[in-house]
């Protein structure tokens, strides 16, 4: 895959993931040197005390990570596995995930993300995550 | 809390998760022993290649390692961290997790879900899941 | 590999490894269906409160999701990445780990192990541990 | 807990570890911002193929999340959970780990670590890990 042209496929991708448009979830930068989303909160997204649900930082986890190893990767690729951290409830008007590799071998790359809940210009730390992304087996890039 | 109470009040809880209603996931047994939720699949549940997307497992996965703790620890919990591992993409009419608790001390309980995709009578494994989750200080039902 | 010799590798690589000597470690049981190990506790285990340390639990699941993983792929393998709970501090006789895989697909195996101390004939749940374990490539097993 | 002496406690408990003694390993540095430790790598040290085994990696996992836990709660702690993903095989000279908080709460601080290989002045990542320490409810430094 041309790497001049990842950051175009990843958007494409982006927004051809119906839950990713369920839930609102915007990509905000997509690099070699890692991906930035955020997700404005609303009603919907909430649990039972009025915070973002966990699944919902879960998601961004996952699909960070997965964006973030597609990048390294160069190539389509997917979650094989994470852990995540919830540092502290989530409330706010929006919540920003930044993901990045750190290290990348020929068949999958090591990522984590930070997970920030933001409102106005300030940030919390709501939760980390690291995971294992791999390269996707058939996948046009990689031949 | 009276414990025969409780499946009640994970109903309740369950029921006021906004997040949850919009997936449209369905609590179908929550006791001491375990809690089974169930999520039919639609188009809105799925990444870029048609299989429900991670970030709709591992809300899965979250929810149900919360209601297991809650369940075991007989109060109000959260999820304080939880790693999934993802063993094949998810197919099929809905999605059924299990969780239940490993191993319960006074404030938090270790808790293992496992998620399969559901075609007519057929179950597929998609996911297992492994986390702590803690009684919320101040709950009710700590008094 | 064939099948039937596979307990008979596992027990040749166990005994290979200097670290498994160093700790004292015993493989009990290795068969497709799971393994288990044994490990007797000495003061030389231990960390400053005078229970096992943490590293020795980690290893333990370490090696046991290994070995699952082998017996399970029928090949030469190694662990990918894994994460532990700790359930209670560990003290007894001697440690004693179960490790089986969960998923297994034509690379890599889910594997998880549950680990107790042992005394008399009490186990004590210690900690529960779940990984990825991959098959080795270019190992003699794949040819 | 005076913030001055956490450096030496950090010392003391160190140096009373008997598992740490029979690995060999050293505390290099220990303050509020992180801890680094290393470990000369010898042939006990190792699994079947030469390189150290992943017991190893995961006992510096486990030790230098503890310490990085234990300067940030400026108290006694222990490692409740740790997900460890291994980059690559480790060989070399010795291993360094540098951990450190990312999150701090009352009771328990989110901590990750970084471990490589170090031959003369080349580093290697191996490992990556992430993990919940909590405080030793009790410990001395609570009072």
């Amino acid at each position: 895959m041309d790497r001049t042209s990842m950051p175009e496929l990843a958007r494409r991708i982006f927004a051809s993931q119906p839950f990713t448009q369920l839930l609102g979830a915007e990509l905000i930068k997509a690099s070699e040197s890692g991906v930035t989303m955020e997700l404005p909160l609303r009603r919907e997204l909430q649990q039972q005390h009025g915070f973002a649900h966990g699944g919902v930082i879960s998601y961004l986890a996952d699909n960070s990570l997965t964006f973030a190893g597609g990048m390294a990767l160069n190539d389509d690729a997917l979650t094989s596995e994470f852990k995540i951290n919830y540092a502290r409830p989530a409330k706010g008007a929006r919540l920003r995930v930044q993901a990045e590799a750190v290290s990348v071998s020929g068949k999958q790359a090591i990522c984590q993300c930070r997970i920030w809940s933001v409102d106005d210009d300030r940030e919390t730390l709501c939760a980390i995550a690291l995971g294992t992304i791999v390269r996707v087996p058939g996948s046009p890039g990689q031949s």
